[in-house]
């Protein structure tokens, strides 16, 4: 009988959703008992990071976010197998890259303005149709926003480290191909992990490389960005505009320079919504197999960082 | 060698792209020349309306919109073969529809605030998955918005006439199932023309079927919709919210109260922005066939009104 301990900043929801699902065999460990005893941990990463040294009988750690950075300081045990979420985003993010596309394309903020000043405005609006729109990164997110690309008939280029394994993607790029692969790009999206290999890997001279009515969305992580350079892209109109759900330190410290950047948009780590009732979906799924000794879905390797 | 005359608010860039496209045997009307000798009209349908009596040769309209209604008045000559534009705007209304559903769900607007006040703000956003899209009326258009809900993840409701053609559709609804087709949506979209059987058919009725945090959505034609009808659920909250981008007088008249309608949002008639490439694209190859003598495209049925 494993016991289950959930360390969440929606606790009770997941608490109730797991009663609910009536686990068989699982025991609910409450706030109060010791952390000794707990063999499998569920939650937030940096939460469980928190208590690590003292989950004495740890073995499994279910994390509800995609990225768990905050398990991967080699300071920290590796002893207890790793679980992210994944498969479940793709949907999620495709809906949030296409809101913001769209915000832009279809001129809505300028449309609800001339709608305050009694305007009927009904000058043309851009489309997506044509439109080329690059990947910084291909993973399973990255296949899933590749179809929603070419569903609303835009050509899609990836930049990945090795593999090509989306079908939806017209062109990939590789290695010292950064530059081709920016050229011309009407968006620019990343979803690159926090590894050592993706640090600061957009910098100014990629965003040299795109036409200034170009648009950058970040929902990776904010490592991956030279955050200066970006700033600076916009504040001299070489980038027509930006949408950042991720940031090197978040939240986003007050007197960081991005609250008053031009024509940038801040949506505070929102991008890939966890809903409890879809991470419970697969713990339940991902305990199942604890259980039966059969091998856990989504295992991240400590080395690769995913 | 059939006269060509070009009725629009765009004539430059059509005159342009005719040009560049360079019609063999055709011959473009320059603005000042008779009337009388003009075999085809090329235009806004509201532009040719006005000199239909003086084109004493017209053989053919293309028009450059979907909706042809100003050339459908009983009063006027139907002498002529009327062609509409078809097949291009189901992408342009999927982005709009789900513009204006993602602006909704994912709070843009209340996340733009909290960006304005520097405020971090990760509350959990909707999404449109698993969300039922009710459509009011299903052509060509209503074919691709339902691709469009089922790609997304929603589940889908048409109400037509009778036919039944879009695969994409989960149930249909007709004639007297208007309340069974409305209760329990999440989203009600009206792509309907402006036709005897669609005149005020979505009425307080039909919004009383709705759930309270159901969105209204018109893209078809302002006549099908009492407008007092929504102004008053807005009013009093039994809608959340409402999208028009169509109205019985367009432009909307300054006066009307929709202009401070709460929860309402206007977007002066341009769902379905009308690109002139892609309406040339269309007259070419009709002008190909009206001089081999072949059928046009999308020919308008003038006692059904589409």
């Amino acid at each position: 009988m494993p016991n289950i301990r959930i360390f969440s900043d929606d606790a009770g929801e997941y608490t109730r959703l797991l009663e609910g699902a009536g686990l068989p065999a699982a025991v609910l460990m409450p706030a109060g008992q010791s952390l000794s005893e707990c063999e499998i941990a569920f939650g937030e990463p940096y939460l469980v990071a928190t208590s690590l040294s003292q989950l004495a009988s740890l073995r499994w750690v279910q994390s509800t976010w995609a990225g768990v950075n905050p398990l991967l300081d080699p300071a920290l045990r590796r002893d207890y197998i790793l679980t992210n979420v994944r498969g479940i985003f793709g949907g999620l993010m495709s809906e949030y890259i296409l809101a913001y596309l769209l915000l832009h394309e279809r001129r809505i903020l300028a449309r609800l303005e001339a709608q305050r000043q009694k305007r009927w405005d009904s000058t043309l609006t851009g489309t997506l149709q044509g439109k080329t729109f690059g990947l910084l990164g291909v993973g399973s997110i990255g296949a899933e926003l590749a179809r929603t690309a070419k569903f609303f008939g835009m050509q899609v280029r990836g930049f990945t480290r090795s593999s090509e394994d989306s079908p939806d993607v017209d062109q990939y790029y590789h290695d010292g191909a950064l530059p081709e692969f920016a050229a011309g790009l009407d968006y620019l999206v990343s979803i690159l992990p926090d590894t050592r290999e993706t640090h600061k890997l957009v910098t100014a001279s990629v965003f040299a490389c795109l036409p200034p009515h170009a648009l950058f969305i970040n929902i990776g992580r904010g490592s991956a960005l030279d955050e200066g350079a970006l700033d600076q892209a916009l504040r001299t109109g070489q980038l027509a505009g930006a949408v950042l759900d991720v940031f090197e330190q978040e939240p986003l410290p007050l007197e960081h320079p991005f609250w008053s950047t031009p024509n940038l948009i801040i949506t505070s780590h929102s991008a890939g919504p966890s809903f409890p009732a879809d991470i419970t979906r697969l713990f339940i799924e991902n305990y199942r197999r604890y259980t039966a000794e059969e091998p856990l879905l989504y295992q991240v390797d400590f080395e690769k960082g995913y």
